[in-house]
């Protein structure tokens, strides 16, 4: 894939990190925001983070990086050579909207559009007829710099082709794209916060745990496997035999422990033997012990991590 | 604190990682399980574990540590000089019931007894009149040598001096306690745990998201975050001014997210404040971009190893 020129609308701390991710893949960005001192105060971060990647030795050269990021007062030049624009402007479907409409006038006919919402469904700003064939969401995890994660989430317009050269995009700069397959609110990773939050406001309100102890049961709890293997990924591990064979013996202690928060989640067995099959494909039983010894390799690395940064965090 | 003695009941993972843990702190261990393949088993479980704290240079002397785990076949004789027994045995009610009844003859008059039980309430098996005072649940995340958080729940038994000299012990051998105030089935860790994954099934179940999607997601995604920060620590980074002000900005976006999950939590103003008092005690608003960029210091030593270990994983 050659260079492309990427536009970043909006420069608060998801346009500046996108502004990142697409320099450090060895495109050329644009920033733009309509308030000239958050584009003065996106610098000013960019350039901190970029001296933090490189102490950490993720990052070698630091002025080459920033040499590829540029800012103008002029949007409709800027967006003219744009392969594609992608906007993190204020979660407002109006101004979101009014945004849209301005684009259509000036961007060049094969650009992609993405948004960076992660509330609001694509389909109630991005159905301009000029447009909608090649806008998605693209919804990050902040920041997008260190996070790989990322929502793709098409409207009932977007092409395929417009779908696979974003994917592609994002891929080769090094996120990790993952495929929401209908626009629903919230996507799947804030409804995945969302009902882990709930719960820990419920335990709370319960005066069951303080909401210190709250952040010590993640933090120096399952919160550092979900670092390296995601929560059926976890399950998985639990047994050496296949994913089947820890649902037979723990489903029921799952089940418990489901039906003890306040969601009211039915499930078949059916859809238990659909999960069972798919991970047992995943990570067939003779990797099993395997990725658990390198998921417990991992869990040593972040105590390591901790046991260092105890000594200076704030 | 001096070196004690500490009697480790079955052999599991979680039997044999506590025997880790109490050793790496200077203890004594005896571990024991009327299985003697699993006592086996678990030495063996046991000296790798071993290994690889030293390979990643957590551990200095293998064999020191390894010296003061024992077995015995014995468990008469190894319960007589316990100055702690704690309980990783099957989770049925009938066996924990039937193991307290048998230590009761056994055990000195002063040793603490812990339970590992994951699911059943303390009271539902620690009553016996001669121990209850010093039984309680000192529930741990798989495996407690590599994850330090332990929830402790008393029974409405527990005398203070067992709970705060059990707490000590687990302190000072490296371990985080976290207050469960009452008993509540499956604690707390579980219920995050399984809200968290409830809602995955769900997200799975409705077509939404592929199973790998799900734990990228986690891994690629927050599961990095909450690795470093708690979740109330992570809403509270996501403003520079103070937890208040970051309610204020985004409650809306976070009830819409809660409430997008099957979970009907109902919350108030009040418990919100409340929540924003205790968390700005925690971390006054002058500290919150030192914390901040120390969390992200943290995620960008997390890509690292995430780097490195690609090229290696299984």
């Amino acid at each position: 894939m050659g260079k492309k020129n990427i536009a970043c609308l909006g420069a608060g701390p998801i346009g500046s990190s996108w502004a990142i991710v697409f320099a450090r893949a060895g495109h050329k960005v644009m920033l733009y925001d309509i308030d000239e001192g958050a584009i003065h105060e996106a610098f000013d971060d960019i350039e901190s983070s970029l001296a933090d990647l490189c102490t950490e030795g993720l990052l070698l050269d630091k002025k080459e990086i920033l040499s590829r990021i540029q800012t103008t007062a002029k949007l409709d030049e800027m967006i003219s050579t744009a392969d594609m624009v992608i906007e993190s402007v204020t979660e407002n479907v109006e101004l979101k909207r009014k945004l849209l409409s301005q684009l259509a006038k000036i961007v060049p006919p094969d650009a992609i559009i993405a948004s960076s919402t992660s509330a609001i469904p694509g389909s109630k700003f991005m159905d301009h007829p000029q447009l909608r064939e090649r806008c998605l969401v693209t919804h990050p995890t902040n920041p997008p710099h260190l996070i790989p994660v990322v929502e793709f989430c098409a409207t009932p317009w977007t092409k395929q082709w417009a779908y696979d050269a974003c994917w592609e995009l994002m891929k080769q700069a090094g996120m990790q794209p993952i495929k929401i397959a209908r626009e629903i609110p919230a996507f799947v990773v804030n409804r995945l916060q969302g009902a882990l939050i709930g719960e820990a406001i419920h335990l709370v309100d319960k005066g069951i745990v303080s909401i210190e102890d709250l952040d010590i049961a993640l933090k120096h709890g399952f919160g550092r496997r979900l670092a390296f293997s995601g929560p059926f990924e976890s399950l998985h591990l639990n047994s050496p035999l296949s994913f089947k064979a820890n649902m037979d013996k723990h489903q029921g202690l799952l089940r418990r422990m489901i039906d003890e928060t306040n969601a009211k989640h039915e499930w078949s067995e059916g859809l238990l033997d659909k999960i069972s099959r798919e991970r047992d494909r995943i990570l067939p039983p003779e990797k099993i012990a395997l990725r658990k010894a390198w998921r417990d390799r991992m869990l040593i690395k972040i105590s390591k991590l901790w046991e260092e940064a105890e000594k200076e965090h704030p």
